[in-house]
This record gives structure tokens, C-alpha cells and sequence, in this order.
């Protein structure tokens, strides 16, 4: 029996790192994860990603050749292999390309994993046919990948979008980039958490919230809470809602996008988040634009954007050859 | 004797309306000026602009034909050919090209100011063989014209970046748009004189501008005084220039451009507005940014970017038939 070819997708995220095996067709029919422990050195964090991989696939190695590895990472520079100094992983530099060459001899690819998300979208998801769109990613930070006329945008020096690094308050919260302010200190499963902090300090009384410690408030738990009526979850994501909504608008109104495209971990929440966030979209558009730019969540399973299109990186090379 | 064809270039500004005469080459021979009032009717203005063109052109009508006009407008809409709802203008979706046509019966077309003078810098400019790169047009109000991968940006709706109402301040100046706290309220020539206001109000003791009639106060005063070291005057420029700076550097991070090219009146002040603005665009870069984004004040006469970039619209189609 001739054996498929298969490309293995990888995202890795602040807090979980998530793979996929994907077929010719674009179809992910297996998928796994692990807890990236942001404080691991990136060798060791390989190796233990390396042999998931390798566990998961001896599954599979009797129908497939595992052919190919496509990698979305935080500050991944696609031109040179590496990831940089992504703000949530205390990585510098890692030549991540080169070393999982090493391990599996296969045609291997970096990119930011906003712009892979991006990718994911434009091949098999709400971005299909549309020439100009943004995915924000809403995980433990906030990631940006813009299609432009068709084509993802980047730098001839390698920069990415990093719109989870614009400022937006010079008098607020440090970010780990070393910088005060930025979006995604609010704008993220970890901002909407210093939001509930911020507003424990602000009101008298006690909730629920009062009775966990901060290390397990997750964007999963205020959710629910939220869901429930606590009061100061349901006014963190209206809060969180608030601020995306106005940055996006100036976004918007810079860059013209058909829609905006927002996915990863805090988009669970749904309508909690995008009322809010909606709102104050429209809100804050110019009079001219209203209407005229949606905001959509992924319709995608999460994580499986950037997964699908860390995998298109190499998959069209691959198969184009079988 | 066979004449030659030509083409006027037009640049409506909220305070002046510039044009020139361009030949094949793309070389502009003549221009003249006229001022904008912005509570005239559109069929009264462009009965005197349609008048100051053909007036001027009999100097040259033995050798020339006019053989089409290229406009910039502020809010311009090139898919319909009208002007929507300029703040600067009070005017409300001319169709200004059916206008001209009618007065000209020649092929007329009308771009968005700031994107005709991103067109001209990348023809004839400092936009020339980059591909991914941002011009600002600071005037009476602040325009954005974006090319990225070698193609003007732009929304199949017919929005066009509108930078200039991006807000940075939801606390700070009413725009004429209608809305609060846009950065045109700041950079701009109309921003800087109302940062002098707040400076005025601010301090005590007077200057050299407390003895001008506000009206009398323009871009061009404030830079001479500045020269002459009065405070306010200079403290205007280095507030503009911390507001713009800052801004550029959220834009930058957003969009990665190479290059950001700054033109219009006020960066006719040179390094008293260059030297605060790339301080602040670039103390506010993401850390592996730094050094890699250019700002650079546009080589052209001022005006004369828009100009050809309005010409070039349509000089392509005219001259290849020549």
C-alpha cells in the first residue's frame, strides 16, 4: 500500500501548545496538546513536543509519511527560522526551524502564529474569498495577521503585525514587553484577569471572586461567573469589550478591512465578549463606515486556524510533489 | 505642428486648491493656486476652479491639448467619482467628476488626497521602488495614504484610510467630524494652533502670540516664533510632534510598513516638527522594531505629490494612446 503524506500543524500558545496532523485535502483528523510552561527552556520544551508528535503518529505511520512541519509561534520570524523574544515565553532567539529539522528531516516552516491564524482563515475559513481582512487572536495575548489584496502582509525585515502592542493607555498596565499600556495587557485572556483585579479594588462588597485565589481565576472561570451575574465578571468583560472595540475602530479605520476575524481562547465567551466589543466598534467609527465592516468570530475549532495554516506553509509544496 | 497632450492635476485642500499642468514624462511645467473657502457651494467653487484652469491654460493652448484632469479631494470616492463629507469642506457627496466632465468633456477621475500624493511619491517620489510604505499628509486636517506589496490600499466598499480619525484622546478636542479626540485634532496645522491655545491657557505670563488675534495665528507664525525661542511657540511643536510620533508608532506596529513618508504645510516647520516626532515614534516602537521604520519628510514642493498622483491616475491611460 502507498502510504498518504501527512503534514503535521503546530501552534504554539502562552499557555498550551496544540498540533495537528493534516491530510492533502486540509483536513486535521487528529489533533493533541501540552501546557507550554513559559519559564522551560526552549531544547527541553522541544524535545517534549518532539516526542508527543513522534507517540501520536506511530498510530498513523502504518497508512502515512509524515512529511512535513508547519510551526505558528509567537514572534516567529519566517524569513530566518527563528522565534524571537515572543512576550510570554522566556525564549530569545531560538533557532526552532533548525533544531526540529534535526529531529524528523523533514521540509520544516516558522511563522507568527496571528499570521498563520490568518492563513488558516483565507484557505478554509470566514477569510475565504476576501481580499482584505484581520485576525486578532484572543489568547494569552492578542495577535494581529492582515491580508491585503489577497496576500498576508509582511515586512521585507521580517516584522509582523503586532497590533496586541499598540498602545492604548500610557498610564496603564506593564506589558512583558517591557513597554506600559499595550492592548493585549487588556485585550486577552490574561488582560480581562488584571481587569477583575482592577474592579475587586474598585467596589465594596464581596463576590464570588473574593473567595478564589488569583492563580485559578481563568478567563474560563469569569465566564462562568459572568454567566451567573457576578457582578464584576460580567463588568470585566464589558470592559475588555470596550477597549477591543475602540482599538479595533481605529484599526479599521486605518486599514479598511472588509471584516475582522477575532479568535483564540477568549472568544469562548461569545456574546459576553462581542456585544460589548461590537458596540463599541460601530460606536467609535467614523460616520461613513458604519455597517460596512464586520467583526466575526472563527468558525473554526479553536487553535485549528493557525494549526491549518502553519500547515499550508509547506503543505501546497509537499503535495504538489505526490 | 502636432501638439502635445496634457494633463491637470488637481489638489483641493481645506485651506488652498493647488493644480499644475503635467506633461508625458510626469513633469509638472505649471501650477497655480487658489484658496478653498469652505462654506462655498461646490458648483461655485468649481466654476472658479474651472475658470482659473482654462485662464491659465491659453498660455499654452498653441502647443497643448488638455486632455484630462486628475483630482485629490479630501473624502474623495474614486468608485463613484464623488466628494461624501469632507470635515473640512462643507460639502456633502458632490459629484464632482460629472461636474468637471461637463465644464472639460475630457476623461476626469478623483482619488482621495492623501492616497493621489501616496500614488505620486511612489511614481516620482520617495515612495519609488518600496514597496510597503505610509504617507501622511499633515494640512489643515491629516490625511493617510497606504501602499502595501506595490499596490495603493484600498476597500472593494470604497472606504479609504482615514488615519487622521484614529482617536487618541476620547477625553480631548471635538473634531469636525463629529466626533472627539481625533489625531487631527493635534497633527495638523489646525491642531498646532489649538495647542497653542491650551498652552496660552496654560501659563502664565505672556509672549510675542498673546498680542495676535487667534484668526492671525497660522502654521507659519508658529514656526517663526518658535525659531525665535518663544516657549509656547516651540512647546506647540514638541507636543505636536510627541502626539504624531506616538501615533505612528501604534500605526507602525500595526502595519510594519518600511517607510513613513510625512508631507503638506507643516512639515514645512522641518526638523522643529521632525526631531519630537521621530523621538516619540521611536521610543514608543516595539524593542525589535527600532531602527528599522523610516521617517523621512517628502522630497517634492509641497502639493506637487498629490498633484502628479492625481495626474497619474489618469496619464497612463491618455499617454499610451498618444
Amino acid at each position: 500500500m502507498v502510504k498518504q503524506k501527512l503534514i503535521v500543524g503546530v501552534d504554539i500558545g502562552g499557555t498550551n501548545t496544540v498540533f495537528g496532523f493534516i491530510q492533502e485535502n486540509g483536513k486535521c483528523f487528529f489533533s493533541n496538546s501540552m501546557s507550554t510552561h513559559p519559564d522551560e527552556e526552549a531544547d527541553i520544551f522541544i524535545e517534549r513536543l518532539s516526542n508527543k508528535i513522534k507517540t501520536d503518529f506511530r498510530n498513523y505511520s502504518s497508512s502515512y509519511t509524515l512529511s512535513g512541519i508547519g510551526i505558528a509561534a509567537p514572534m516567529a520570524n519566517h524569513l530566518n527560522g527563528t522565534i524571537e523574544t515572543p512576550s510570554n515565553i522566556k525564549w530569545n532567539n531560538v533557532k526552532f526551524v533548525e533544531m526540529i529539522k534535526k529531529i524528523f528531516s523533514v521540509p520544516t516552516a516558522i511563522i507568527n502564529d496571528a499570521n498563520a491564524a490568518a492563513l488558516g482563515e483565507y484557505e478554509y475559513g470566514l477569510g475565504k474569498g476576501i481580499k482584505n481582512f484581520i485576525v486578532i487572536t484572543l489568547g494569552t495575548g492578542l495577535g494581529s495577521g492582515i491580508f491585503i489584496n489577497g496576500n498576508l502582509l509582511h515586512n521585507p525585515a521580517g516584522l509582523t503585525s503586532e497590533f496586541g502592542h499598540t498602545i492604548v493607555n500610557p498610564y496603564g498596565r506593564r506589558c512583558n514587553c517591557g513597554r506600559i499600556g499595550c492592548l493585549e495587557t487588556y485585550a486577552s485572556a490574561t488582560g480581562i484577569r488584571r481587569t477583575v483585579l482592577e474592579l475587586m479594588a474598585k467596589y465594596n462588597g464581596e463576590t464570588e471572586l473574593h473567595k478564589i485565589p488569583f492563580s485559578e481565576i481563568s478567563g474560563k472561570l469569569i465566564n462562568d461567573l459572568a454567566i451567573k451575574n457576578d457582578p464584576i465578571a460580567a463588568e470585566a468583560f464589558q470592559y475588555t469589550g470596550e477597549i477591543l472595540g475602540k482599538a479595533l475602530a481605529n484599526l479599521a479605520i486605518s486599514f479598511v478591512p472588509e471584516k475582522i476575524i477575532l479568535l483564540g481562547g477568549l472568544t469562548d465567551s461569545d456574546d459576553l465578549l462581542l456585544e460589548p466589543t461590537c458596540k463599541h466598534f460601530e460606536k467609535n467609527l467614523l460616520e461613513n463606515y458604519k455597517g460596512k465592516i464586520k467583526i466575526q468570530k472563527s468558525s473554526m475549532e479553536n487553535g485549528m486556524s493557525a494549526i491549518l495554516g502553519a500547515g499550508s506553509l509547506i503543505s501546497k509544496e509537499i503535495f504538489r510533489n505526490s
